[in-house]
């Protein structure tokens, strides 16, 4: 092996350097704070478990992004956490076992077996946040505030928000009573927005004219606000559950609008994103120039149940790597340069100053770059026997 | 598989609940503000990398406890990171590329294969300061330094500081010209301290009566200050190396002294850990009740040579999550109860307190658990037409 080929990381798994390892660590801070104040605690989940806890219930998709190990103690098969929301939904339903609403949140570098589809690395700095134990929709609006504060701190701006709900596709489908081939064709083709290959589908296997033309209309029911009008006409006849989305929808566009006057929202009705797992509102927040969304959730009732202890959740997730990128100054990294020297005063003062928060680099001996390549704007020079700061000199 | 095996976790790949998570925050923040007001930059290393970049140079011990993982877009073997610091001099070596001294630090979850040798976990949360570039002693007295300030920002008492130096053993070794054999058969004895052993093996193959009696001493020179007075008179007649290595404890022993007068050193100068990599002095750092060290670090010169820019090094690493179970203290978790309501008024109450930082729990409709169940120690009360934060009433 060369010594170019020892540089390499493997595609996806990367590095991050400083300035903008100090711009995470800042976000990061900031989040975590902000979702303290709401009363959200902090759960750290390992980075591994055994594959069955890790997969229970989640889905084909998080299986194959799950880097698979086997445990040398007990010759078991572990997977290496590529979602963390598993994890929390089993220490909500087991570790924890708190009566009531239980909010979490987290912060864990994950790794994920393939890079996604809009091309995101396969090693994000997974933050979430997760509400346990409540059905109401207040949850989810607390969760979509959180996630458009979270976005504002981290600079994002023109943020578009897309919010689908999976209770109006399950709703019709279950109506329809598609077999399960049908049913899959249908799937997929929505999932594309192929609108002339539902049509097809459709008109072969759904009988109720009325049915029909609902199913024919969900892949055209994308767009602003004026969606939720047109779809309450659509589906005035549809199932009970299809107008309680609606109506979920509706009061979301309403606290959203009140909560943040600057972001774009987008309804898809077909949206199926997560279809196994999630069971109500969905949403994926996008800024112009980023083809991965910067934050996604929704909605995952009955999670916990194969711990023993079905729940009501909703929550959602963000890259930190990502969000960090959004803000392109550069963070002021400044400091104080102090010379190589064995005084005790220049000790005494480089001590003091630490303690008062300032960053202070001391030269070692001999050493030949000086303040500017370690970012210092001061240095400390000493003048009439006191050791001053004072600015840099051009 | 039933319910029951589902919450199990894998032995030594420990989950961190609240508030415990509260404190390793707190912990982290603490530290890395430290560091960075040392003029220490953050950086972060992929969590898995290719095998070869991972494993040059560092031993097998580590191979050992690394997890192997097959890279799918390739089919290379890559491994997951067990240890941060040669990651961090792949860095150093090719990503940087800075010139004179540079200070890193990191804190990144690691994975092990196996669990050490003291039941620590095999997922510790891997706290690090690495200063490359710089040969001379102040590095490491700084490194030093740094770590007796981190035990204490972590509440360690009655720290037990236990140093080294390679150099020594490397030079007798080097001077008895021993055969692979005999110095393998030397060496495992001395890691055993069995000085009746280490004194059979000697007498068969070392023939020089007065370096013979050097190494039959090595075993026997440990303990307080006063063992680097015996061992001046021991090794009078030594090669250059192992007196300039004694200057080196000599040094290090009064930096200590000033800089933390409640530690208590021993000196072990028969200490061979990490015997492959490091190259001057090493150390590790004990409080009573803990088999674990809670620190441990030296020097490893020559670092990056096989990423084709040997660099001198010097650095240390601590287990975040040990540290952070030093403090028994239970993080003060107080906070803001409020009631659930829609009303307006209360809303921007609520956000007001929030923004002045203050924990507030918002109540969800028909939550059933109160304040004390969410750890508030006050409440919103609606009196007079205002909302005001009065304490709990017991």
């Amino acid at each position: 092996m060369t010594i170019a080929d020892r540089w390499l990381l493997p595609d996806g798994m990367d590095e991050v350097l400083p300035p903008q390892t100090l711009r995470m660590e800042s976000l990061r801070r900031a989040l975590l704070d902000l979702y303290y104040r709401w009363g959200y605690d902090m759960v750290m989940p390992p980075p591994v478990e055994f594959l069955d806890s890790l997969l229970t219930g989640t889905g084909t998709d998080l299986e194959l992004q799950t880097f698979k190990l086997t445990d040398q103690l007990t010759g078991r098969l572990m997977g290496a956490s590529a979602d963390v929301t598993p994890q929390v939904a089993r220490m909500d339903a087991h570790s924890l076992r708190r009566e009531g609403p239980v909010r979490l949140c987290y912060c864990a570098h994950v790794l994920r077996a393939q890079a996604d589809e809009y091309q995101g690395g396969r090693s994000p700095v997974q933050l979430g946040l997760e509400l346990f134990g409540h059905a109401g929709l207040e949850a989810d609006q607390e969760i979509m505030q959180l996630v458009l504060s979270s976005l504002d701190l981290a600079g994002a701006r023109n943020v578009h928000l897309a919010i689908g709900h999976i209770g109006i596709y399950r709703a019709l489908a279950g109506e329809a009573g598609l077999a399960a081939e049908a049913e899959r064709a249908l799937f997929a083709a929505l999932e594309r927005k192929a609108v002339g290959e539902v049509d097809a589908i459709v008109d072969a296997h759904v009988q109720d004219p009325s049915l029909a033309e609902m199913l024919r209309q969900l892949p055209r029911l994308h767009g602003g606000d004026e969606v939720l009008e047109r779809a309450r006409e659509v589906f005035a006849g549809a199932p009970a559950a299809v107008g309680e989305a609606l109506a979920q929808l509706t009061a979301l566009r309403t606290s959203i609008g009140r909560d943040s006057e600057q972001v774009a929202r987008y309804f898809d009705l077909a949206e199926l994103r997560g279809y196994e797992y999630h069971t109500g509102m969905v949403f994926a927040a996008y800024v112009p120039g980023y083809g991965q969304a910067l934050a996604k959730g929704g909605r995952y009732d009955d999670t916990g149940r194969a711990f023993g202890r079905p729940r009501p959740a909703t929550g959602c997730s963000m890259d930190l790597k990502l969000l960090a990128s959004l803000d392109e100054q550069r963070p002021s990294h400044d400091g104080i340069w102090a010379p190589a020297s064995e005084s005790e005063a220049l000790a005494r003062r480089v001590s003091e100053l630490r303690q008062a928060g300032e960053r202070v680099v001391q030269a070692l001996a001999g050493q030949t770059t000086g303040a500017r390549a370690h970012f210092c704007d001061r240095e400390l020079i000493e003048h009439e026997g006191r050791w001053q700061v004072r600015p840099l000199e051009d």
